[in-house]
């Protein structure tokens, strides 16, 4: 099975072409689409997609991700083995929201033209060389078989909170994180993973603050803001009903704390 | 063959996730999406999509529909059992805009957990409950290994029109309907089934008149508004080469009465 | 396996309800989307990414396009048989994007209505007629079956630069071309092929100026303006980083100049 993530919408014919590759080289496999509607290039985006949604696809995949502000430079693609499946990725630092560096079994310069399309564009590489590349994955080919194993490449991390106790007697502990992702129901993440819901005390971002950490959309009534712990483990801000991220103005970047006590 | 119909869009990695539970439990299956760009949290507007594909796949089919603004709240999800196909729904009224009282064989409360992801989310039950649900139903599970059969449930329905004689000989019944749906070419769907297109007088809506009811855009010339009984049955109003929506100024609920004579 | 191109969206069940009709007819067969999101009834914007697409398909597919604006008028549906494949389309004019009138093998007029579902809307003919004809055609339905063979069809092709010769020595060409398609970000395609990049001059449209012909959009620094062949074989203006269209104002029908020297 080959999943697909990719910034090129379903406007064009993009996703279609890299669709026909794989079933040209490799007809018996099942493509699934993991997000095609990624804000272009926009790698944290990507990532996050990605990184909720890779854990929970079987072993023996061939995960693809094209979000690749610098096709056609000197950019390396990259296959990382990991949790038994292959990663195909750009060496822009998009593997690091999905895979830490202790699971990682093995990186791979892609480079034998012989597996890539017989003519490589500049421009599509999701066509001329992750897509063939990708099926001759999933027919079994031998990943060594691509290029020589490497072991420096990028991998970007999301920004981590900084963490400082305020007060002593009882223990108050100050998180400052930010805003990760707008999703697209207006879900505001933040870079906070709540380590005991019962601690909490009050998150405060520009012109808002809560002082109850609630589990869902519906333990306030439509139209109200409310915090929660979201499905993909950090701190979650919502509007029943509603687009937090409206309602709030914020967007990505936004600086929010959070206290513990 | 499981179906998914969810108001998640292609942004982010929440159909994609899904996807990735299914091809863990039963790799065999094949999902099919009916649409995922459904309004946010919006059921009417679910249904009508819903209930315009459901009709056309085989029997046998687990069709899933995650549009579940109640999601993490006391709110039950269902299986119901009908037309030889299981329907994985919340139960939020979705159910009546697809299937007839009639027609429902069985109801299930969706409760035993064994069948679930081990960690259930507050707010991503698409993914803890649905996908693992549907994937063992596909795999051969038996429903009633879910939970107990009920008999109370939501169920919502289509607003009807209301129907009077306006005039006696000839006679003339006049009917008041509104909009119930306007698709993405900006078609705009009345409640109204005609029983005779031959009796069509009139179709009054705010600053519009049509008095013939035609069969298709083309009927019109470029840019004009046109009537027709659209491809589910009800009386729809489109723009050739446009969108009626726009032209018309109208949305959902806007009122519409129609005089057959 | 059918490929599927139209100008649906997701955002309706109208997708969904064509791969339920397939699905009821020959459930074994795979449905691959090309793309949905062709600007409503743009048969230019549905060639483009049709014409890119199809060629990376393997021979043995039924490509199916519903772009049709001419639904359910006296306009033909029909089967093109070329490069070892068939094409079901509307007899308006699209076929020409994909196909030259040289490798057509032959041409079906679709008529056979004991192969379309039994009842026939005048409005959504992607249902019940491409969707079950498509179905039968992947079950091994002789094309034949669907209909006489004709001669006569409509095939537009894209609009054609001039050249012209604008010095003798030596010798500079001038082509005049102009915008073809800009895609989902915001790349601009203009309708000329280059013979020979070492010869580029330069590129110029309205309010724009490039002297020189750079390979991908990483050669210039984010923000700028880059002219390059595309993956399509075609000039195209990016922006790194950035949605070119909105920063040179332009859409489709732009006119361009270039000189080759």
């Amino acid at each position: 099975m080959i999943t697909l993530l990719t910034d090129f919408g379903l406007r064009d014919g993009y996703v279609g072409t890299m669709k026909g590759v794989i079933a040209s080289i490799a007809p018996a496999t099942s493509v699934v689409d993991i997000c095609h509607d990624v804000a272009p290039q926009d790698l944290q985006h990507a990532g996050v997609a990605w990184g909720a949604a890779v854990p929970y696809f079987p072993r023996g995949c061939v995960h693809v991700a094209v979000v690749d502000p610098g096709v056609g430079t000197r950019r390396r693609l990259l296959l990382f083995r990991a949790r038994g499946s292959v990663f195909l990725v750009p060496d822009n630092g998009l593997i690091g929201y999905v895979l830490s560096r202790r699971e990682i079994r093995d990186v791979i310069h892609i480079k034998n033209r012989r597996y890539f399309l017989p003519e490589v564009s500049a421009t599509f590489h999701g066509r001329d060389i992750f897509a063939p590349v990708a099926a001759r994955l999933a027919a079994g080919l031998e990943p060594s078989s691509l290029g020589p194993s490497i072991t420096v490449y990028r991998r970007n991390t999301l920004p981590r909170p900084r963490r400082r106790q305020v007060q002593k007697r009882p223990r108050v502990v100050e998180e400052r994180g930010e805003v990760l992702y707008v999703d697209g129901f207006g879900n505001v993440v933040i870079n906070i993973r709540p380590q005991s819901t019962a601690r909490f005390r009050r998150l405060n971002g520009p012109g808002f603050e809560a002082r109850r950490l609630r589990r869902t959309y519906g333990d306030v009534p439509p139209g109200e803001l409310v915090v929660f712990v979201g499905s993909m483990g950090w701190l979650e801000i919502a509007c029943h009903g509603g687009n937090a991220a409206e309602v709030l103005g914020w967007s990505r970047g936004e600086r929010i704390s959070v206290r513990w006590g």
